[in-house]
């Protein structure tokens, strides 16, 4: 997405978007990033969001790494446009052990509806090492919505 | 998975486990049925679980169609056998409104080692009324824990 | 997709579509089966589509599920739209080892561009049993093509 | 994968096992490089590759980045090791326009079974331009295959 400018006011629009989700809350996640074609979404580790063997549940992760892929969709949307995930696919590379997680999401097409992009969530260890835990490839679609019923 | 008859130890191995996911609680699901190769949760509608618009997260319907997927997995192994889960894809087919939402997971595939899950979710309205939401095609391996370090 | 009835003309602009595909004369395969939102496209084996363990390639039971699942979204599409493949996934269930491949598309959403179709490929030996060894989960785009550059 | 070394014995397995897969051959596709953790294979047009539109088929893509991918798991695996692919999901980003279609395969992590690997499928035009026009994520697996029937 080399040499696209993020208008502020998209950008405004998308972390107000965030803080309306309920879901990052329960999570406990925070928009850390917002460039042009690209969104990093920061989930710290806790037994809230724990499966039983004690690593985060990979619906944790895909949760936030589904919501960076979608608004870094966004950034390169309309003013008014939404983004509704239509699939994603996630690979999970290792246990999920850190005391955070980076979510990011990154556009690799932007066409006029339909967006795909790519995620990937990096697990950070106490001393600050990253190490990639989950990759994530999507299919995201602009709508305008009317009455909240979505739909293409 | 015709023919098969559920151990109740694995059974009860299962509800155990789900009992011990902090990330189950945190969404308030519930275990609802376990039989050979088919597990069902539900996942009933709040605030805490929506994104912007106001329906269930995207991540949200795929933590417990996740979940499901792995424990019918699951309910195919050997005692002591743990699943982690390798990849899954989901499609969403509605925005995810409703009362609450019946994620079930069926095995299509069962090997020593890697088994393939079918996944729906029903969104259910206040009448009863059932309308498929999302689907999953997911990839699970069973591997013997040791150390909690999982790794196929 | 019970209760719709297939359009007699929309059955042939898909019998037409198919004989024009390069792709699927290569292969050798067949359309066997068209009905409102199923189709079914047959492949013989032969060593011209094996990889080199003798297998069909995992690559040729996609290309006639992906064109079972595309023609059976098109189905369900009003006359002159056309269909393009958004995005597929497909789980190998074991080495595909048969007489001929049978692959069946299902839809299982079907909007006003967007549909989700399901997809199986069956081997059949030569005593006639048939096995499953993929499944196909993916996402069709109806589009309106006027200089077959098509791009939603 | 920076660091690795490819075995030059491990190298031509590869290229002979590329050479006795019928499907190659049936495509008119060509092995033009392979490194530790990557490879790749170019794939020109013609007509007996196309769909009905005239672009080549979305199945024929994903054939050769599928092999791309596959043999870049192989390329870190031990001697006798074989790669059987457990699943693929790939994205369709424009219409499959060129002269030729070069198809990338990266591992993304190699596990003592299961990689997972990343891939790309770029159109060359006649004058030498290239645009990305597909991505895969996929899983594989390595298997000890004693009777040619796999199965993990």
């Amino acid at each position: 997405m080399t040499g696209k400018t993020l208008d502020p006011a998209q950008a405004a629009r998308i972390r107000a978007a965030f803080e309306t989700q309920g879901m990052m809350q329960t999570l406990g996640a925070s928009l850390t990033r917002i460039e042009a074609g690209e969104v990093e979404i920061v989930l710290p580790f806790g037994p809230h969001i724990a499966q039983h063997h004690g690593f985060v549940h990979a619906g944790g992760l895909t949760t936030v790494v589904d919501n960076a892929g979608g608004f870094a969709a966004m950034t390169l949307m309309p003013e008014g446009m939404q983004v509704l995930t239509v699939e994603f696919k996630v690979n999970f590379l290792s246990p999920a052990i850190g005391e955070k997680f980076i979510a990011i999401g990154r556009v690799k097409r932007a066409g006029n509806q339909i967006s795909v992009v790519e995620g990937e969530v990096l697990a950070e260890s106490a001393d600050g090492a990253r190490k990639p835990v989950a990759l994530m490839l999507a299919t995201m679609i602009g709508v305008w919505l009317k009455d909240g019923s979505g739909g293409a």
